[in-house]
């Protein structure tokens, strides 16, 4: 079997983390890069991550996730947050940059600009904000390769109250909203119902359909 | 630089497909079962793929989608459909799967099913199919990569009318909603006007912020 499928294998949503086993900042650097690498709806890349290693503040987030303590024996939390809306601002921060990066303004390349900016920015900030959302996920799916690479644990989390996790990282003034939780760390070596256990997906045929 | 980094900065949403040029089936066998190990919330992998080789299904697909060539000049196109809800049906499935692989019962997870039974069908079908659709993306993350690896071009696809889509692919008899097109192929020697250029991504310090 490959290294990526035997990573993806490897890896399990891990339910208990040592708290004496930091991940380096090599390895955090490494998930990150491949994160901020990852395609995104038009390149626009419309999410962040806040790294959070200050045990205090992640102390804080753990009653609004349902105390998953994960949270705080991991040595990092990923925070994945997206854009609240699409604004001109951002849809044009972006073009610019590729302009700046690239050296030139390509003649398609603005249309596609003037179409976003005449499409995104006057729909509903909640369908802006599931559509950023979404992206988050991919990014998400690099995450747990890399980690799975690199030999390091993580837990993906959707069960917290992103209101709460929103105030205690201050994001709704920066234009997020937080949409998953990502502790960062190595499993313990006893605590975990889940480590030994086997990875169950639906068969092929049951998760696949070829129409040729 | 790791294989995973450079993978990730060699693909790019290739615009222009060379259609002499098929994707073996062991490759693509490759790319799908990475999307079938990805990581799901609790595990249920609420969508499935349609892997579409038939030519004419595919020019079917094509004026729905911005009339965008890769999707037939690429040997295969992948659509990612989600779950249009939760049902306890769906929901049961998969717990009754684990427990037929692990082949025991755990009490701890035959009470995350009941809660989940008892919060996920009562919400409206709007709020699952949008938890559903973002699963999805996660499995496009691990496709993006996972094709990068085989030195296998995809162009990840939002911009189609899903309705259409279903309607031609009968999604909707089977409760799901398309929600991606990822054709397979190779590179056209020419014509690509985004193969050579910078990727582009906002600076780290942009795009990741640390709390410590």
């Amino acid at each position: 079997m490959s290294e990526l499928l035997e990573n993806l294998q490897w890896r399990y949503a891990t339910k208990k983390m040592d708290p004496t086993k930091p991940v380096s900042q090599e390895k955090v650097d490494y998930i990150l890069e491949a994160i901020r690498l990852s395609a995104s709806s038009s390149g626009l890349q419309p999410y962040e991550v806040i790294v959070v290693t200050n045990p205090d503040i992640r102390k804080q987030i753990v009653p609004h996730a349902w105390n998953q303590a994960q949270i705080t024996d991991g040595s990092h939390l990923l925070v994945f947050a997206a854009w609240d809306d699409y604004t001109a601002e951002r849809i044009n921060y972006m073009f610019d940059l590729v302009n700046e990066k690239r050296g030139f303004k390509n003649e398609g390349w603005e249309n596609y600009r003037q179409m976003l900016l005449s499409t995104y920015p006057e729909r509903d900030a909640d369908t802006n904000f599931e559509h950023a959302a979404r992206q988050a996920y991919i990014g998400l799916g690099s995450a747990l390769i890399a980690a799975a690479e690199m030999k390091v644990d993580s837990t993906p989390m959707e069960g917290f109250v992103p209101e709460e996790v929103d105030k205690i990282l201050n994001l709704k003034e920066r234009g997020l909203k937080s949409v998953l939780l990502l502790p960062l760390g190595y499993r313990a070596d006893s605590g975990d119902w889940l480590v030994d256990l086997q990875k169950v997906r639906r068969e092929t045929d049951e998760f696949i359909t070829v129409i040729d």
